[in-house]
Order: structure tokens, then C-alpha cells, then sequence
């Protein structure tokens, strides 16, 4: 595994970029990403070209044996560009723009931009496609980033509407598939249809989900243009782009299909904060994040991209400036995090950022370097991080061994019709993927459909729409599959199947869940009513063979027990793990990282033979042993 | 009592109907609702009528011995009526447009769309006016439901100020009773005032008590355009409206005067989920429903209705979708939410609805029919009931023995001008509603100037503005009469009385509130600095001969201790009950009904000889007795 | 001290008018303010001015000897002025009108409405300006309430872009100084820049704190253009206006020094409610308010006028109608506060207002009169308090013992970028106060750069920008200076300065602020990492010489008893106050003030010898001595 970092060379006096490319090398950093903000300096005004300062930094890059990723700049668009085309502003869902200031001012949707866009990355890739520094192309900049996957422009309505004819075929078909007849919703033609906000109450969900599909397929559509001028300008290298955390509002699966290598931009502590962890959760691990949060991504993205190659694009290297609240890693725990992303297979980790750059709006956002150009403590893990990742052995290939389904349809599903405050696919898939983690298991997070042969245990969090194509693929399987709650039941049409949930399912599984409710909790509890002759193998866990259908939720002890249970007699080396610790194989490498804020012993036995660390794992302790 | 269904034909093949019909016939159902959403299908394109469907729906139902109510469409116009005249749309008071989509998309001040109101149901009626299988019209559907009853479009602007002009009829006037010398509100013409939103802060009282009574004009009079032309074609049907639970935006006695029966829509568990309840009680009573929200309105809309006239026009039969958390009713709850409707002087109780939809916005509500077709809980329930009911003795008139007074403008009043977090004109009643029920009480819920003479007992929990008619009701009654905080304290223009509060109730209450203040607390404590040379009866409770005034807010045990008090002096049988039980005493039959979730022993001889359950009465339980 | 009232003839018939000033000075008032709200009385149709009712009040007024204090109509234009520039609206950062139908429903850069401002001022100086009831002249009324001091209309686009040119000169300076670099967010022309609202993410907090400069100027331009014109018409009279409380949308000191008087309107029960004290607080200081209200905002805007001259423009009376709860003032509390403004060095306490009016928007707001004209409350205790007044030593002047800094542009600051949520530069600056009040100090709150030599030491809460002038200020001293965390973090142009935090307060402090984070809590617990060979005072509390720097926040025991040991060695009189007391000296005389709900006694021998009250204090007692 890489070390690489990210580095803004337009914000820097250009006698200081040797000395910082130099000092990159020193730390054991062999990439550098650059370039994702700098249309203004590329294009400074329309049409006028200033490429100097890119060729300078290149060359100084090229010239410190730095190994170059080069972003294109489409998600800052200067504002001669706004300017020129100001509808290709996105509006929000009260119907507000979103405008120029800060970043990501476009909607997906507009032909305008889209053909600056294409024009834009034309000239850099033309430019620099066979620069011998660049060795990859990041596309854009966090797609989605701040609500921005989803715009509710006049472009957006007419491409939604032509993708609706596209889908559907006729007015008549639509309204069908919607059940429009409720309500009197039914259109006549296409050019009727709106987007579905400012409803008076909510819109149907059939088109809303339709809508997520549409918005979900222009961010697609988006970047797969600039993978196919990158790909035709500059052969050999890889297309990448950055992914964020806990975010669901386009098919990663779909754009990491375009892609050479998905990345993503791992933030533990302020996605902690911001999402739906107890208070006392953010308390416990304010300084460290939740043990599960990077490792369920770096899983997630790995089956994000075919090939199962990813990369971190942006490590968090001390505080940020955007959660409610901004604490310090704990020391220890950028190294930690690095030596996590190795553990899960990451080819690169790369930082975010150089130095703390003092101005403008992630000025308290820190880097690898202090503003005074000092070390911080990011730089100093880094530097210890990479040697110790030269002297580990080869971690190997990945183990196949548990496999986690998840689908960004369900998360859209749930979105739209949660029935219960604060069920979301999401959430279910992360808390299953953190039960199996404290047992010590090793997942792969696949989407529906992919091959599961191999695996010793299947687990199907949440996924509402059950394909013909997914059902065949759990269809025969030797290994114990465990769906939870809501599986099948929706049509692809946001509709109840008409033979009851889990729909398709029934095929495998002899139950209808004949009414569901929720009850007040945070996360709402789930129950389900189940019409079978079929044994429970707990309370509200049915079993058939080898498949389990869990019709509760929130995950209990109950539940743990029995997974628990099923994962040993699948032959899976459970483990209950003290609060905190977490363990990965990956090739005959046994990592293990603690979490926690008390030094803890590692399970006898469970690294093998230590390369690095010891049996006592202080806080932010990592260790690393070969499998006997 | 009768018992009927919500059915929507448009929803389900045509070769269902039948079965369906004949089903509704074996379960005891007597009554369909149908049509109230059907416009697109009635007129799919401008002027072209499509009737066929209907007709055959009606000639289904009817040969199967069903009794029809149709409703009228007029909540969900079509896409291309909008479209034909985009300004019908009402505006939120942030001036969005609340549009297409979903369901009530129209302002009610809106001349274009009321011409096409009038068109529709007019073909409505004139076709089926006199068809044999129909005994009732329901007019359009929940009036005001997703805070609809305001608008603030231009429509609604320009009729405000024709209002405002027929009432005023100065600005003179007008400026003088609003007080608009305060701030330089002052207006030259009547085309000077806007509506009350948008301002920088609060709007003048006055302006905005205006607007409410403006608002809730325009809905009566949208409802009495329909009935009279229902009544016209359709002469000797009765013409009812569905009103909502817990909803103040317009005066339901006004609407209820146009109407022959009033009904309303009952969910107990999603009212109870979604307003002012503890946690503490929503857990306790999450499958129940608090024991006091079903019957408040079955007493409150049976005073809306100048005969006592009143159905249940749906039914809650299982979860429902739309509060934050939906639980299934506990077993039993269907059949008790039914026999307590007849123990309240119901005509009808209706389910909502037949089949569970698969499809569009309530998928998730549940039906007396699962989607698949089997009988669902709630047809278990309806069937017992059915015969239940038929076997029950006629229950005979309702009692007059406690009139609690509530008026809409009261709740607009304290909507308008809280004082205090949490103060609302409508909980505050629906306490005090709660505190006589608990003592096992009746209670008719009254508006003011109801004759009230020949109750025993007569309660007003929050009269702001009581007018002249209301104060000579008042006097000379033999009965005590409670007066809980704020009454009197208001002019009908939205100020205090010259005299100071309780204003003209002075005549009867030789008393003065100086000075009010609110302290934190959900609801917020009220407290009121009263001179008079009166004695208290309880701490800040005033006594004069027969009439009394509580001074304080919420209601604490001495409160109750003291109207306990009253009522049993005032001849009044007062039993306190255990928590979760209650009674309701119809004719010469008493009802007990078991809210809670553990068992509950009746007391001795409350209900006389049992014709129905026993003395130990299980959750969910009924019984019923007749009076010695 | 003198006392006086807010008073408005145009609410009230003239016939009252006689009375109700003759009532006033036995009552023991010698001021009355009048006029800001009258606009449409005064011209009730464009052009035609109405003079004579206002002719008419200030005779009857001065007749009885009564000092007038008469305002400008500014902050409530009446229908038909809006109407004829409907541009002059402000717009919210929605983007939408903020518009008629209350108060302050203008845009301070719009020059149409500055023009009507011009002309109507004019007019009113013109007629009055040497009549000789008057006394005073109050511009406008509480600029900013609201959230009116910032504007998003295209007149303040407009300004704001003409004011951006004027400071940086060229668009590359304010593309430098920005730091605009950062997401291509350069400008090639100043008719580039919006204003920073409607953003997708953060604006640049640069261009933010730029707008929040600029919105500041416009109040101050706005406030300068009638005082000039008062000047000019009604020399000899002072010009004053009324600030908030805990309000900072503006720069008061820039304001302030056009005024020949500071005045602010005191609502310590309000303020509680709507702040940041915790539940706790605000239960057990509901009836009194936090015991450092009211004396915050005493020091601070006494520290707003170049001469020290300030009033009480407003002192509650009873309770108000705007906060979520409004509790009455424990009896006493009107006088303690009336007591309090004496001890601060106030010239003048006018209550607000005399009569409650019984309509429109403050209905619920207490006078001193009730609405049926009976003294409430507050009018006997002003009697009581007017005569103590007239018994008491002269005051003499404030005492020059501790100097706390506050500046405006420091809690833009901190709003635009807290880091940490809750953290507020206002906030900090409150509790630095209370601290020091709760030892028993006197403070002056002065803006930085303010000659501070003599005082006994200066305390700096929260001074992220410190300028050259200010260093200098803070050079040499002898008196010991603790500096809060955040002082230095930021240059001017809203960076971190090259050198690191505490920037140009290095050359004073040998420390550099290397690393900050904010934890969970509220407010945030802030913490600094810090490089520097000092010593620490405490945990976080690093010394040099004389000079202090506290690097966490919020404010524990350990920093409390470091600032008192600092204090007890730099010679100040500190005393552990009881929960509830506060102290405070001015010339010879010491008052004592009881804010608590239970009886206190004093300190023995802190009053020195008794002239008002005695040793045991009840709740809302105050005790006033002469200093031996």
C-alpha cells in the first residue's frame, strides 16, 4: 500500500512547492492529488487558457518523484461560467437556487454545463493525458456533496421527464406502474409530470423513487463522460473518483462501474458526530470514531468497483472544521486509520490535506503540516506509518468468507416510506456489518446480484426490492443466508408484491409477513407479523435450512445470538470481542485495532505470531500478526 | 348503529367487485363510501365524461344490498384542470405553492376552480341523484387535512379584502378595531392590506383573527356551493362531511350547519402519536390510543350538528402510515373503537378501508382486507361486532347531564396569542374533557349559546371571547358552571376588555384578572392575579353562589378535587375511575370500556345487569349494562 | 438619576392626556419619550403632514412640566410609502420579503427609503426642533430587531459591492485578501460578487464577515444621516437611540459614537427565556433574571458613548408578551432594577410604557398602568423608587478598577465560524463578566484600543482579531491582562495569521496556539494545544509577567480561582458573593442587590455605613451604603 496526500499548489507561493514536494518524500509519500478546485486559475476568464503554472507544478511534482492524480475541475465552476449560463444553478427542494460561492453550483441535469464540462476536461486531458507524472485522474470532487445529487431545476424536470418515456414507454404504462389512480393522479403525457416537491403532502412514492433513479442516473451519466474523454486522452491511467461517508443519494455501484479504482474520503470522528450514533457513543469515541465507521466504508467501496481495487482518497489528519463539534484524534489514531485501510486492501491512503491552508472555509481544517509549515501530529503518523507498512509482509488477497448485501435502492426506499422514525437501509446495514464485526468476522459488502458462491454466511440487512436476478443468486446456495426485516416488500414499483413480503422471496422462503408496525425508539422498533409453519430459531427469527428471516429490529442480544450461533456452525472463527477492538484478516495477516479508550488484551492466539504490536494494545494500539 | 367501508372500485379489477360487494354483505357491512378521489377517472380529459364505470360500480354495490355514499371529487382535480388554471393553487405562508402531486392542491378562494367545482358535482348529481343505491353525498374530503384550509395566494388575498370590506365597511372601522394605530399599520383603502405572512415579526392579532375567520368562511362556503347543489339534485340523501381529529383551522359548527350528518375520521393511535401527549402516555398507550381521543370527538362533532347527528366516517383498522410511528392496535381495539362509537349516539361507523392499497401514497395503511385479499384483524373485529350490535339493546338518546362549551376562534385566539409555550384553547378543553371522564361522567361538547339549560353541571375550559348571547345563556342557569382561565379575555376584535377580564362575564363573576403571567413548562403554567372580594374554593379557584373561576393552568388535583366536588354536589353520579377505564352512560345503557393494558375490575354495580362481557373486564374489553 | 416613561397620545383619547401627564409627575417622572412609531398619524397620505395632534401632546406634556424625548418614525413607514418603492423591503437570507403588516420593514441601503428617512426627519426637526418640552431627540427604535440589520435585497447587493470596491480597491486585493483561491471562487469584477446567502455549502467566511461589516456601516450611515439633520435643527437637544439586549448585528461603539446619549431597553425576564442560560437558570431566576443581565448591558453600552452618558430607554415594568414564557417580576424587582441602572451610572430609567394598550401585537406587555388605567404593579414601585432616588447621595462617578474587552467584530466571528457548536464570543464575553461580578468586581466593558492605563486589570474574553492599535494599547502595561482563548486567531481579513494564534498578541506572549478542538457539551468545550516554554497557572493557563492566556472554555473553577488570585494580587477587593448577590460601587456609595429568592445577608462591613435598606436582604431587596 501508497501513502499519498493532497496538495493545492495554487494555494501556496510557487517558491515553496519544491521544498513541500521534497518534504512529501521524506514522509514516505509517493502520490499527490491535486488540481480539483482550480478552474478560476485554469481559466482565469472564457477561453483564456493558463496552463504555466500547472506545467510548473507538475514538473516540480514529476521532478520530486511524486506520483501525480489530477482532478478535473468541475465542481467549482468559476463565475464568468455561472454567469454565462445562470440556470445551470441547481434548485433545492423549496425551489431555491443553490448558488455560487462556495462549491458544487451545478445541476446534474444541465446541457450547458455538461458541454463545458466535456470542453474543460478535453483540454486538461489533452494537455496532460500522457504527462509521465500522472499516473490516475480523479474525476470531479464528491459527488453529491452537501444535498447535491438531487436537483429540482427546469433541466432536471425535462430530463425527467424524457427518462420517464424512456422508461416507461407510455403515459398510460407510468401511471400504471405509480398507481396513479389514487388520488387522481394520472397524466395524460409526459410533459405533465413534475418533479415531486412542493407537493402539499407527500408525493407518491413510486415517483419519487423514480426521481432518485433519475438523479442517481445523471450523476452517472456525468461522470461517465469525462471517464470516456479521460480514457480516449489518457491511456494506461487509472479513472478515479471520491466517495463520501454515509452517503446514499446515487447508485455508487453504478459510477464505480466506470471507474479504474473507487476512492473515498474517510473523516471517522466527524462522521461520528453527524450521524445517528447515541450521545454516548459520540462520547465514548469522539476522539477515535466509532471502530466500525471506516471499515464498513472501505468494505463497502471495495465492492463498489469490480475489480475490488480502492483507494482512500482523503484521510482525516487531525481535526476538522465541519461537524458540530471538532475534537483531535487521539495519538495514534491517524496511524491507526492507515494501517486499517491496509488491513481491508486499500492500494492508497492518501491525506487531506498538506497544510492547513489558512484562509477561506476548511482554514480550521487540519493538515499533514500546521499553517506555519510545521509538523503536526498528522505528519508525524504518517511518517512512522510508512515505514511500518514497508516492513509488513504482503497482506494478500482479501477473504471471502461473510457477505453483506447492500443496494442504494433500499436506502432510497426507506428514505421515502420509513413507516418508522428512523429506519433507514443504511443504518441496518451498518449496524448487521458491526454485530458480525464484534464477532470478529471479515465481510465483503456486495451488492444484490453479485457472485456469493464461496461464502461461508450471506446477510441481507434491508432490501425491500428483491430482483428475479438476486433471488436466483441466493437460489441453491450452501451457505446460511440471514435477511432481515422489510426483505421483498416492494415491487421494483414501490409497490406491496402481490403475494405479500418478502415477495420473490416466498420462493425460498415458506412466510408472508401479513402486517408490520413500529413503535416509538430511535431507531423506531420494527415488528413484523409472520404467516408461516416455519420454526423460529429465536423470537421473530425464522428458520428454513440454512435461510433466516429476522422480522424485528433493532438488532438485540437475541438476535446477535443467533447469527452468532449461525456464523460458528458455517464454520466462521467467532470471537466475542472486548468493546472497542477489532480484528481483519486479510492473505495470512491478522491486524488487530483498538478503538477504546483503555489498553485491552488481544484474544490469545488470535494474530498468530506478532510482526508489529504486542498482546496489550494501549488506546490506538494497532498489531499485526501472521496466521499459523 | 350501522356499520360500512371506504372502497375505492377505481383501485381493483372490475371482476373483484362482486366479491367484494358480497363479502362487505357477510361481515355486517351495511354502508360503502366510494368516489371521493375518482376525478380522473370520471373526466380523464377536460369535458369528457366517463361514466360508465361508475355506473356499473353502483349497480354492484346496490345488487349486492349496499347502501352508497358518494363522495364528491373535488380534493384531487386533475393534472389538466391545474394546469388550465395554474393560480388555483393555494401558497404557503412562506408564498410557495403547495401543488400537484398529491392530494387538496387548490385554494379555496379560488373562483376558477370553485366554477369547476360546481360543474363536476353537478354532473355528479344530476347523473346520480336519484340512483336507488345511494343515501348519502359526502362533499369533497377532510376539509383543511395538511394544514390546507389557509392559503395565502392572491385569490385568497383579494376575497380577504372584499371580506374584510362587507365586515368592516370602513377602513376607518377597520383600522380603529384592529388597532392599527400601533406601529402605523394605518390603511387608506382596503387594497392596502395584504395577508399576514411575510412580515418581519409577529402581524397584528387582530389582522390575523381576521384572516383566520376569513379562512374558515371560505371553506363553509365552498362546502354549502356543493350541498346545495347536492340537495337540489339529490333530494332526501343526506350530504355529511369527513372532518379530521384534533383540527381547528376552520369553525366546524359553522360547516356542520349546512350538513345533515356530521362525520369524522377516527385514528386513535397516529392522534395520539402525533399531538401533545407525554412519551410517558404515548408508550402507555401506543396500541390503544389515549381513552379520552375517540370519544372528545365523538361528543365534540356530535354538538357540531344541530340535530346530534353524527358517523364515523373512517375507521381506523390496523396501523396506519402517516404519524411518525404506527402501531398495530391491540386485538380488541377495532370492536371497542366501534362499540364506543354506538355508546356516543354514532349512526354509522365506517372503515377506511376495504382492501389495504399496494400501491402509492398509503400503502402502509391497513385495511379490513390485507392486500392479497385475506381477512385482515380488523374484519375479524367488524364481523364480531356486527353481531354484537345487532344483538345490543336500542341505546337510546344521548344524556344531557355535563355541557363542556369549546368555539373554534377560542383555538385561534390562543394559537394567535399563546402568552405561553404550549397553550392551546383546544388541548386545554380536551383536559378538562379528560378530568370529567375520569370521574365517569357524559359530556356533550357545545358551542357557545347553546341552550344549556337542564345540564347539571356546565364547564367552559377556555372561552377568550365570549359575546353577548354567550353571557345571557349563561345567566340565570340553576346549574354551576365552571370557568377555566383566559375567558372573557378577549373583545371579538382581539383585545382586552375595557373592563379587563373575564370582560362581560363580569355581570355574572364579581372578579378582575389584573395581570397574567406563564412560567416554563410543557404545557406552560398560567397563573393570574385576580381582584375580588370573592372566596377561593381551592388555591386560585374563585366562588361565586353557583359559578366558579380556576385562575390557574394546567390542571392540578386540587382543580380536579374541586370540580369533583361540584359535580357531586350538582347531583352528579362521580365515580374515580382506574386509570385506562372509562364509561359512557346512552339512554338506559352503560358502557365500560378498558383502555388499559392490564385487566380492570368494574365498579360495583356501575353497570347494572350486564348484557354484554362481565364485571372483570380484560384490555381492550367491553361491556355493557343496562341501568336499574 | 432621573425617571421617565415611554408614552403614545395616538393610542389613547386626548381627553386622557392631561391626566395621564399629571399622574406621571406625581408619580415621580420627569421624562417621557413619544413619537417613534406615529408615522401614519403624522402624514397619513403622502405629502399631507398632520401636525396638530402632536401640537397638541406636546403642549399638554410640557405644561405639565413633563422633559420630552421625542423619536423618528423610521422604524414603521406607513402602507402607502412601502407601496410607492416596494423595493425598500429587506429580504431574509431566503431570499424572501420581509415585508409590511408590523415593524422595521425596510432595507437600510435602499436610497429611495433613506431619502423619505431625510425628508420625514427634516420635517420633524424643523417644526420641533426648538420647542422647548424637548429635550431629546431618539432616532429610529431598536435598529436590528428583528434580524433587520442584514438585508439581501439588490439594494444591499448593490451596496455592498460599491462599499467591497471602496475598501479593497481592486477585485485582485479582495481575491488576495479573501482567499479566494480556494474553490475557484475568484472575481474579475466586483459586479461579480453576490452577496453570501443561497450558497450550497458555507459561503467564504471572509466574504461573510465583509457583509457583516458592511451591513454594520449601513446602520450607522442610516443613524448618522438623522442625527446630522437633528443637529442641525435641534442643537442643544440630545440625540440618542435604543439598543438590545445580547444583540450584535451591528457595531454599537460605531453607532454610539454619533450619539450624545447610549441607551438600551432592559428586559431581564425576557432575556433569560430567550438565551442561553440552562433550564436550571431560567427556572430559578425566572421572576428576577440572571443577577448579571441587566449590569452587562449597563457596562457595556455605558462603554458605547465616548463620554460614559447612557439611559435605561426601556426598563421592564411587568411582564412582556414576547418571550416562550412570561413570568411577572417578583414584587420588588422593578425598583432593584431601577436601583441597579443608579449604581451603573445611568442618568436616566424610563419604563416602557406608561398605560398596556389593549390591542394589537403588545397587548399582553404590562405598563404602569394597567388598561383600565389602575396603577399596576410597576407604577408603585417607580413611586417608591423616585423618592429613595431623590433621598440618596449623589452616585458620583464609576469607578476605573477592571476593564473587560468586547468588540463586535468578535462575535461575527465566532457566529460565522463557531468550530465549535454553542461556542459565541458574546457568550464568553457574559461569563468572563459574571465571574469577575460574582467576586464582587466593578467592570467596565470597553472596545479594544480604549485607553486602559489605571485600571487594576483588564481582562480579554474572546478578541479573535487584534489589531495593531490594540497591542499597543496592551503594551507596557502594569496591570495584569488575562487573555481568553481565541484572542489573536484571526487577521482582519478573517485568516489565521501567519505566525499562529495569538498572531500580533506574540510579541506580548511568548506562546503559539498550535492545534484547537471543540467537544460536545453546550456550549462546546474548546480546547487548545500550546506550544511554549511558560509556566502554567493552572491546567490550559499559561503566564508571562503580568500577562495570562486561557486556553479552554467554558469557564471551571480552576480558571475562576486563578483570575481571583490574579485579581487579589493586582490589589482588588474580591469577595466570594453568595448565589444571588451581586455588589457594586460607584463614587463613595456601595449598593447591594439580592437576585435570589431566599433572604441574604451582606458581607459584614462591604456597605460601609447604611443610607437605603439594612444588612439582611430579601429577596429583591436592595441595600445601598456610603464607603467608610
Amino acid at each position: 500500500m501508497k501513502l499519498g496526500v493532497c496538495y493545492y499548489p495554487e494555494h501556496w507561493p510557487e517558491t515553496w512547492w519544491a521544498d513541500d514536494a521534497r518534504r512529501m518524500g521524506e514522509m514516505g509519500l509517493s502520490h499527490v492529488r491535486i488540481g480539483e478546485f482550480a478552474w478560476s486559475r485554469i481559466e482565469p476568464e472564457p477561453g483564456r487558457l493558463e496552463w504555466d503554472w500547472l506545467d510548473r507544478a507538475l514538473e516540480v511534482l514529476g521532478d520530486a518523484g511524486l506520483k501525480v492524480i489530477l482532478g478535473t475541475p468541475t465542481a467549482t465552476p468559476p463565475k464568468w461560467l455561472v454567469d454565462s449560463m445562470p440556470e445551470m444553478i441547481a434548485l433545492d427542494a423549496g425551489g431555491h437556487p443553490r448558488g455560487f460561492g462556495s462549491r458544487r453550483h451545478y445541476c446534474f441535469s444541465h446541457a450547458g454545463y455538461a458541454g463545458e464540462c466535456d470542453r474543460i476536461v478535453t483540454q486538461l486531458a489533452e494537455r496532460y493525458g500522457q504527462h509521465p507524472a500522472i499516473v490516475a485522474w480523479q474525476t470531479d470532487n464528491e459527488y453529491g456533496c452537501h444535498d447535491t445529487a438531487v436537483s429540482y431545476s427546469l433541466a432536471a424536470r425535462d430530463g425527467f421527464r424524457e427518462w420517464l418515456r424512456r422508461k416507461h414507454g407510455t403515459i398510460a404504462a407510468l401511471n400504471q406502474a405509480w398507481g396513479n389512480v389514487f388520488w387522481s393522479m394520472e397524466y395524460r403525457d409526459f410533459a405533465e409530470i413534475e418533479l415531486p416537491n412542493l407537493t402539499v403532502t407527500q408525493a407518491n412514492p413510486a415517483h419519487e423513487l423514480d426521481f432518485r433513479r433519475f438523479s442517481s442516473h445523471q450523476v452517472a451519466e456525468f461522470n461517465r463522460r469525462q471517464v470516456a474523454i479521460l480514457r480516449r486522452h489518457s491511456p494506461g491511467r487509472d479513472v478515479v473518483h471520491n466517495f463520501m461517508g454515509f452517503f446514499t443519494q446515487f447508485d455508487h455501484h453504478a459510477v464505480g462501474d466506470d471507474l479504474d479504482v473507487v476512492s473515498w474520503d474517510s473523516y471517522p470522528l466527524g462522521f461520528l458526530e453527524q450521524f445517528w450514533f447515541s450521545p454516548e457513543e459520540k462520547r465514548r469515541y469522539q476522539r477515535q470514531g466509532h471502530p466500525d465507521i471506516a471499515a464498513f466504508h472501505h468494505d463497502l467501496y471495495r465492492g463498489c468497483q469490480r475489480e475490488g481495487r480502492w483507494w482512500v482518497m482523503e484521510q482525516q489528519p487531525g481535526p476538522v472544521n465541519w461537524a458540530r463539534y471538532n475534537p483531535a484524534p487521539l495519538p495514534g489514531m491517524v496511524r491507526l486509520w492507515t494501517l486499517e485501510a491496509m488491513a481491508h486492501g486499500a492500494e492508497l491512503v492518501s491525506y487531506f490535506r498538506w497544510r492547513q491552508a489558512p484562509f477561506a472555509q476548511e482554514q480550521m481544517h487540519a493538515g499533514l503540516l500546521r499553517p506555519d509549515s510545521v509538523d503536526d501530529q498528522g505528519a508525524h503518523e504518517a511518517r512512522t506509518v510508512a515505514a511500518e507498512i514497508a516492513a509488513l509482509p504482503d497482506p494478500g488477497p482479501p477473504p471471502r468468507r461473510v457477505a453483506l448485501v447492500f443496494d442504494y435502492t433500499a436506502a432510497w426506499v426507506t428514505d421515502i416510506l420509513p413507516q418508522g422514525q428512523g429506519f433507514s437501509a443504511l443504518r441496518v446495514a451498518f449496524e448487521y456489518y458491526s454485530l458480525l464485526r464484534r464477532l470478529g468476522l471479515d465481510i465483503d459488502i456486495v451488492r444484490p446480484g453479485t457472485d456469493i458462491a464461496g461464502y461461508a454466511l450471506v446477510v441481507v440487512p434491508c432490501q425491500p426490492i428483491c430482483s428475479a436476478d438476486f433471488v436466483a443468486s441466493l437460489t441453491g446456495l450452501s451457505a446460511p443466508v440471514v435477511f432481515g426485516a422489510r426483505a421483498g416488500s416492494k415491487t421494483a414499483d414501490f409497490a406491496i408484491p402481490a403475494e405479500l413480503p418478502p415477495g420473490p422471496l416466498q420462493s425460498l422462503l415458506p412466510l408472508k409477513v401479513v402486517r408490520v408496525e413500529s413503535l416509538r425508539g430511535q431507531p423506531c422498533e420494527w415488528l413484523e407479523q409472520v404467516e408461516t409453519g416455519l420454526d423460529e430459531a429465536g423470537p421473530g427469527i425464522f428458520r428454513h435450512g440454512q435461510l433466516y428471516y429476522v422480522s424485528r429490529y433493532p438488532i438485540d442480544p437475541q438476535i446477535e445470538q443467533v447469527i452468532a450461533s449461525v456464523a460458528a456452525n458455517a464454520g466462521l472463527d467467532c470471537i466475542a470481542l472486548p468493546e472497542g477492538l477489532r480484528l481483519r484478516r486479510t492473505g495470512n495477516l491478522v491486524f488487530a485495532f483498538n478503538y477504546g479508550t483503555e489498553s485491552v488484551d488481544l484474544p490469545p492466539g488470535a494474530l498468530g505470531k506478532f510482526v508489529l504490536g504486542e498482546p496489550r494494545l494501549p488506546p490506538a494500539g494497532v498489531a499485526v500478526g501472521v496466521a499459523r
